[in-house]
């Protein structure tokens, strides 16, 4: 195994770690329950916003804790979900007068564990609301859920109820926000390699060297169908047509185009396929409103990529366009 | 070839073309000689700063055009030095009164045509200085230079003359800052994995799958040696052993440290290897004034990552901390 590891069982320590002696002063880690959260937090004046879910997808979703982003994420192990008592102590450190929002991507170990931190929120009198993000328009259902994945476009939810919360927006405010932009959001990838989690020392799964996964799962799951590699323009297309007709996007849309790479995928591909969706997408009588182009969920160092679409609205542009600010460049 | 590529040939300028869509309103692409410029520039009241590289860096130096960094940038191919018409002609697009400063990361190649760019430039009656670039200490001579490698490092000499030309400072001024960060600025990089520029198709160089290269050029050329895989605490130590006592760097020397990944390797492990050259600069004695982790410098889809030292002062310090905006998140 290629890595830079220590003890594999460290691994995710280590990261948070790192995370917070690069950011002193905006972010704190808390090592006994393995969370990260703003130094400036809880603050009874704002919902605080919690995200968890298994690591290895950064920088969802510790690299996204921030002014604007989120207040604190639980992660779990690479790929697994965090433990429940781990959600329920940092529900505990956020409790906020105005409340907790939780935002889960839709995968059902996720969806169980903040499930059963609600309950024991709930008992210890904190209000909790939980809001479940799905939009990989690639498989109904999943190795890993009932119902649709929640993948890359997760940030724009982040992104918008961080805004608003900042703002003071209530819980039921930010859940009707987070709805909405869950709503018109539709994301899909596809997988040139597959990737080793530190701990299994062994990838994930076979690929041939000119074989593709088209609609790939945040966890090297099985998307639509495997097929040889196409040129960029031709994997764009193929997308778009997963993608376009989903919502629908119709002509005369204005729409956030993201290109979010799965983590060893170089910034000049991401790039190129951006270029090719945007060119693409105009064609289509689509406007692109919001660019957004980089990582922002992974799959360890799996090679591949995938393409978000938001429909924009004015409320939604608002809120992607207030100031945020966390280790990585979010919009 | 597993890439997200159509013809080749055309990897650079489609990259390009992405980004100059996906940045609207800050960013122009101008096919003609392949170059991408600020929308704003030139401008009389500052220098105009160009940088120019093969391509396969990114976000070296395409991505780090914008307001407080570079005024243009000249791609080559691939690995390859710009030509120096398309160096001469982007001098011309970004003739200012105040001059031009061509920063050059110490590569034979580009050094040479930026030269014959800067003679071209002289016989235009503009007013040219270059600014030289070399960080690595890996090596003393390599397959491309005479002298050390520029590598990542850069990026803070860009920070620095693109913070101080927003404020008005000469030609003259700029060189003597330029100089003074590339003077306290250390690097040294390790390879996990080769990489394949597209329109080679085969990796540049074959490692084994236990081996790592120490001290690995960013175009794939050797470093120090070969070695088998050690765990991420070892190779921070033994970079930090080559780049600590170079300066020297001292107990008592406040520094920005950067963790640079090389396109491959996942931010997850760039934060844990940032954690622990934090901690073991700190047993130095070493106070970190500045953290950064991310790509900086890479070479296409190579797995490995570098460490930057830079060592602070209060007027550095402030040049880093000046706002700038460029695709990517700088500083």
């Amino acid at each position: 195994m290629k890595k830079f590891v220590n003890d594999p069982k460290q691994f995710v320590p280590e990261m948070l770690h790192g995370l917070a002696r690069a950011n002193p002063g905006t972010i704190k880690y808390v090592p006994a329950y393995n969370l990260i959260m703003r130094t400036d937090a809880p603050n009874d004046a704002k919902v605080s916003i919690i995200q968890g879910s298994g690591s290895g997808h950064e920088p969802a979703h510790v690299m996204a804790v921030g002014r604007g982003m989120l207040d604190a994420a639980c992660p779990g192990d690479v790929f697994s979900a965090p433990p429940v008592d781990y959600i329920s102590e940092t529900t505990k450190l956020l409790r906020s007068a105005k409340g907790v929002l939780y935002l889960v991507n839709n995968y059902t170990g996720d969806r169980l564990a903040f499930e059963m931190a609600a309950e024991l929120s709930d008992a210890e009198g904190i209000k909790v609301e939980t809001l479940i993000i799905n939009d990989d328009v690639a498989v109904s259902d999943s190795t890993y859920t009932v119902g649709r994945r929640g993948v890359a476009g997760n940030f724009f939810v982040i992104k918008a109820v961080g805004a608003a919360s900042e703002k003071g927006a209530d819980l039921g405010q930010l859940m009707t926000i987070g709805k909405k932009v869950n709503g018109v959001t539709r994301s899909m990838g596809i997988a040139l390699s597959s990737c080793t989690p530190p701990a299994k020392g062994v990838p994930l799964f076979d690929i041939a060297a000119d074989e593709i996964e088209i609609g790939i799962g945040i966890h090297g799951e099985p998307g639509r169908r495997r097929a040889k590699i196409v040129s960029a323009t031709e994997i764009v297309t193929l997308l778009l047509d997963a993608i376009v007709p989903d919502l629908p996007y119709k002509a005369g849309d204005k729409v956030a185009l993201m290109a979010n790479g799965l983590g060893g995928t170089p910034i000049s591909e991401l790039y190129l396929l951006y270029g090719l969706a945007h060119d693409q997408l105009e064609k289509r009588g689509i406007k692109i409103g919001r660019s957004y182009v980089g990582e922002y969920c992974t799959s360890l160092e799996m090679a591949g990529a995938s393409l978000t679409l938001m429909r924009l609205d004015d409320e939604i542009e608002a809120l992607l366009a207030a100031d945020a600010e966390t280790p990585i460049r979010v919009f």
